[in-house]
């Protein structure tokens, strides 16, 4: 293999975290992104804006022209470009040098600056935080797995928190509070969560009876994106285990590191030869 | 089969969706449910009332006589229009249009019409969205399965929630904001629920100590009806996994990990020859 | 057998439901006895008291002598009458008049008679909700099952709450509300246990971010509780298969209404005879 | 062996239970230390201060000077002093009197001394309450088993609440109390956690839009902690069901169901005969 020229060179520090160049890449990356979100939090904080305004202002345009550059760099060493740009991470990128254009037409919209933080995803890379990623798969898995019935729960809650809300409006009205069906949406939402901070509260009699009604559900229907999620996690858990059919018996999973089926006792693996247990 | 006459197309586009017009009628229908249900929300809102409030009464009384018109051709098309009228559907859609006559006597009533909202199940039919029916399915089974622990446990519930807010009144009482039992019950509801709204609390110190009680009453408690539904869950899940018919009784699913039908005592899986470790 | 004297038939339509007269016996005593907790209840609330109170009083001592009564004529008709005054019910059956009689000194414990709403618990045999009793004997199976685990957990739960109540009034002290350790360990309750009622606020940031540490730690370790009452629960439930130690592969449980093992293939039972499935 | 010399007894009374010295000595202690944590919370009520101060001063350095002593004896009586003050009991032990000196330049940091709950622990140890601790054991083996998906999900709800906050400051912003990010994400951890104090609130409909997302987000995503930590408790309570040492190779404990063993394909028990549904 012939030696790699600039762009490839760039395309392994930038992309990758195994040469001791694209491990330190990384590092300072992560620094330097934190001390960004640091610095837009500062600058939202008025005791501090007043004294330190212009520094963080000349650092928050520092640090997104760093990232612009580390932008334009990453295009630049992608030998397929708009696969980078499309992605997952691309799109987090632009975001995270976009607000501080914006900001100069909308001024409150730096702020949103702080997408950054999920550029900090990279720290799992860094660290060598593998093992998290494949324990963060089990999440995932159960989570797709009851994609479907926690849709069906959030469909149902939506339409209890409409008719509550609605109910509400009817009961309770205008002078106590509740202003608009929206806002009495929100009320319940509020109550129906658990939440409750009191911003609205029922008054009359009635209104608080059905107020004891949409407590009472929210607390008891916790269990049920619980109860959907804990069986699929359970399930995945489980089947993290050999996930290997028998060939004579075809029991689907077993225990992590058989060699026997723990149903019918034939051997799993056919390449293997002969054990004391078999003779 | 002779040519269906109007009564019949009309029961087919009306009721069932797999022809391309019963798909259209459906999805149009659909669109005009979810917009009088923004014209009602929109209605309720002082500073929208002011400056639209006559068209969206029109847009109202449109919408009305649109659901009026429809559920009469629902009555005329179905063969058995008894049976379409008790059903579960034609009470919600007789419910859908009453309101707006109730509101000439109750001016409140017309906001009843957000039960309009439970019209909106069929968008489950509209958008193929059978696998998440299904899926549904699991969820009322568990609920149903646990039906009975659910009561006991909200008629325990109910009766430490009584005892609580009593004992409070008797604690504190109504010069600290606790004026009647009721009320009291209503705050032991609120605390419980962990739902806090904070409208009334206690100020005296035996007060807050027994507030504390309730609060981590209500915080353990959380898990009983969360176990409740997850254990239902679970073995309605896993009920489906030995899904293997017996070959001499034909029971249809097993224990997981079964090599033998529990009936009847076959051996599941014939295939299985001597393996060494039965020798 | 001669003919029951009135001492015996007393006890059997007092404490039994299986005669029509002991069935009507225990139905107007439920309602009697909600009767007087609607009563008890109504009498707290200061706009009914002040035009029903002496009516709302006639009634009361109207219940409580009709109790009385029913006391002592449990206390005649029972064979053994000590253990039945030991027992729980017979417990509540003197707690609810005696407070009718306490309130003759302390106005307002008449209030506490509102522990009649445990008698209600009759409500179970007169409705033959046996059924409901045996699932309620799971979740009791269970909670006593994880007694010693939730013990441990609401020992450690006490040790955090003393520690960040402690902490928060050492940051943000009496100026800021949190007036002395008692209060800030109250403070910290109504955190952890995510009621929040807002009566007490951290001002500071120090104090705040101390708070969010406390709101973590309890939005999270309400998964304890449930885990271990899930876990509890399902295996209560799954040992409610057959529980019979197989002959030949000693394992303890089978699916319900099994005549073989699910793992050896053994008959379950000596006693059968042979099925088809043995020759 | 010789008779012990005060050393060693003093060694076996401190440290150990066992005997009846040894007992009495940790009885005492724990009242001891129970009556400290008293005095130091009844200090910090203003009330109780004003009249009894001199007196709760004096009671709080008696006991800071017991315990010192007591320090003091622990390091000269035990064998290897030094690994006794780097243990986690040691630190907890020094902690336990540290605060009262620092008090002399802090004036507040005396409450600290709440840190001597954590030597309450000791209370397993007098009350024999052993099965309790290995009842822990299984709490503290499912929490270390989800340790690396309870991090991943713990990075997760941060990037929430920091995205939530900021841009609630950003539709909210300081005129509404949201004053600066900060404080924005102070309120996001508030009403995620369910706890929702209620001292900031949305005051625009797109801020209570928003508000109604962290909150169906925090109300859903309790599942998830709740799920892994159940998951993990019901395997490590399930993986104590199947012990049965294999013969052949001494396996410990195989998954439930198992006839034969994983690891060498013998099977687990020798007893089982012919049985009819194998010929």
């Amino acid at each position: 293999m012939d030696l790699p020229n600039w762009r490839e060179r760039l395309y392994i520090i930038i992309f990758f975290t195994n040469t001791p160049a694209g491990k330190l890449f990384d590092t300072w990356l992560l620094v330097v992104v934190t001390a960004s979100l640091v610095v837009v939090m500062l600058d939202s904080v008025a005791a501090i804006n007043l004294h330190y305004g212009t520094l963080l202002r000349a650092l928050e345009w520092g640090f997104t022209t760093i990232f612009a550059i580390e932008y334009l760099l990453r295009i630049y060493s992608h030998p397929e470009p708009r696969k980078y740009v499309w992605s997952f991470y691309g799109v987090i990128d632009l975001l995270s040098i976009l607000p501080a254009f914006l900001a100069l037409i909308f001024a409150d919209a730096q702020y949103l600056l702080v997408i950054r933080i999920i550029r900090l995803l990279r720290v799992f890379r860094v660290l060598k935080l593998t093992p998290y990623l494949s324990q963060a798969n089990f999440l995932l898995v159960a989570l797709r797995g009851s994609r479907q019935k926690i849709i069906v729960f959030l469909l149902s809650v939506s339409t209890l928190i409409v008719i509550y809300g609605t109910l509400m409006y009817v009961i309770e009205g205008p002078p106590h509070g509740f202003s608009s069906i929206p806002k009495s949406i929100y009320w319940a939402v509020v109550t129906l969560t658990t939440v409750g901070f009191g911003d609205i509260v029922p008054s009359t009699p009635l209104g608080q009876a059905l107020a004891t009604v949409v407590m009472i559900t929210g607390y008891s229907i916790i269990a049920v994106p619980t109860g959907i999620f804990t069986a699929e996690l359970a399930n995945a858990m489980r089947a993290d285990t050999l996930v290997h059919e028998c060939p004579s018996c075809r029991k689907p999973s077993h225990e992590p590191g058989s060699a026997f089926c723990g149903r019918c006792g034939s051997q799993l693996f056919q390449q293997k030869v002969d054990t004391p247990a078999e003779q």
